[in-house]
């Protein structure tokens, strides 16, 4: 089985539809595991690589990053996997192994992380390969459906919050879509007092029933103002252009803004904001793998799974459609069975 | 002694020249001490206030905020401090004592900390007064006419150092001047290993004689881009644009740029830079009576005092006369006698 050819989905082009194939993985590395995909999340990163937003994507592409299934073949130099084990597979697909970042446990920050859409075939096919310490084994107690998303999405909003909130921190999440509905969960979780903010006004009940204890317009900069000195943290789940200033004025002494969304446009930071109130600002990836385990850990012992819609994998077009429109409910997952 | 008038070098308005004249204090209140002037260091912000360039200088205006002399009255309330004993008042004279900031002991930021200078009557002068917690004693080891600068340029560097610089970083200074110069002093002291950034050829000797181990210049961009990923802490000790870029790119994963100059220009923050290496951008101002005294004790040990250059008190228009030329070596310090 270690020289074959997998079904997958394939764009041959910037925006192109993905079409049914075949794709030849060539001989499975001494490292890697082979897992039959039975779930995977469909990632707005996976949309920005479809349009090769970024320059990086290599056609044809096979997506997908956000992946359940099982493990049915690994390498000889595998550890701590077993064929028919349940994973997951996010961003990150393989890194060096031995640069300080990988051998400090820092994986997600190796210079040659591989990412498992860029350069590589990801998980919207029959199955997908990976390194096997960035193939995390599924802890019970996950809706295993639903699991995917927590791969990339997830982790994404998960390791800032383990890095930098505390719980008795008051907690600011801006944007509630496919990160930020994560992000209120894991900080409601985490007993942080949370307050979210939405451009807009239709999600204001839903952001309370996710677990938001207060949630503020982002488009009203005078509501963000009557929050000034008032947060601990600041995660910025969205990657637009936001009043900047006023979000950073509501940073407590202390304080810090985190950052996710990777807004195009240069953050204006005032020197004397951060100065007076010895202020943060920061931003990370996803997470390295052991940072999933525990991701995944706390996700079970709380019962937090995204809010999804599901499609067959062979409406992959279809649920593209639906994620560009912006009416995702909040991470669409593609079902392989 | 309690109402009565000092001496004082007085400014009548923006950029107007010092003049001798006196001053009623009022009554000494409960919790604050009398302190006769034996010298007092000139800051870049003293100039800053002179010329009110932050538009809170009140007229007539009495600077002069890196003190050091002896208590000479104590008000009935004062803790730990005793008349005769040799103490030192930086940036800040008073915090409200009652906040969670100060309680917490961050006095430094309370939103209501009383500013030396700042709607208060500062140490160009016989006497000054000061919150006792504020009034900071002088540990033995110390060259007491050059410790005055400590107080305000020698805190503003430290502590960032101290919060985040480990003895195994490699740690970058940007600016030798009158807080880069102490900062370099500091980071050695402290273990790491030190590169200092500076536009002037002419201090590449000096920067190594002050302990860097490396010195590079600020406005060699290729230069700068050669230590990409390098360091895991730049500290920006100047308050003019630089290129913000390629210093942040000098950032290994999970490095911090902390910035101590004011620049008023915004600093254009790439999220994309943030967040693929997990870097962090903060500021600071002083820090706490705790964090000085800590300083002083940490100076003490390592024989650290601030290159200086002394005038006697009634000179005190020349002397900001040369440090508005920008030619200081490095800081300036007023003797009383």
């Amino acid at each position: 089985m270690s020289t074959r050819s997998i079904e997958a989905w394939i764009a041959e082009g910037p925006g192109q539809k993905f079409a049914r194939g075949s794709v030849d993985l060539g001989s499975l590395s001494a490292e890697e595991v082979e897992v039959e995909v039975e779930h995977c999340g469909i990632c707005h990163s996976d949309l920005s690589m479809l349009n090769n937003e970024w320059g990086m994507t290599q056609y044809p592409a096979v997506l997908g990053h956000e992946i359940v299934g099982r493990v049915v073949e690994a390498g000889p130099a595998v550890k701590g996997l077993s064929v028919g084990q349940r994973v997951g597979i996010g961003w990150s697909a393989d890194s060096c192994m031995h640069c300080r970042q990988c051998l400090s446990g820092h994986q997600h920050l190796c210079a040659e992380v591989t990412g498992t859409i860029v350069g590589h075939r990801g998980g919207f096919a029959s199955h997908v390969r990976a390194h096997w310490a960035w193939t995390i084994p599924l802890p019970d107690g996950l809706i295993v459906e639903d699991a995917g998303p927590l791969f990339c999405g997830g982790i994404t909003v998960f390791n800032p919050l383990a890095m930098y909130a505390r719980s008795t921190h008051r907690v600011g999440i801006v944007g509630i879509g496919g990160l930020g509905h994560m992000a209120i969960k894991f900080a409601a979780a985490s007993g942080c007092e949370v307050m979210a903010f939405t451009s807009s006004e239709r999600k204001f009940d839903e952001a309370r029933q996710l677990g938001a204890h207060q949630v503020v317009s982002s488009r009203d900069s005078s509501e963000i103002q009557k929050l000034s000195g008032q947060l601990d943290m600041l995660l910025i789940t969205v990657a637009v252009p936001l009043d900047w200033d006023a979000l950073i004025s509501t940073l407590a002494p202390n304080g810090r803004m985190h950052v996710v969304g990777a807004v195009l446009e240069p953050i204006p930071v005032q020197a004397f904001s951060l100065i007076m109130a010895q202020r943060s600002i920061s931003g990370s990836p996803t997470g390295s793998p052991t940072d999933i385990a525990t991701m995944l850990d706390f996700a079970a012992r709380h019962r937090i799974a995204p809010t999804t819609e599901h499609f067959a994998m062979n409406q992959i077009n279809e649920a593209f459609d639906r994620l560009a429109s912006g009416k995702a409910h909040y991470r669409i997952v593609l079902d392989a069975k």
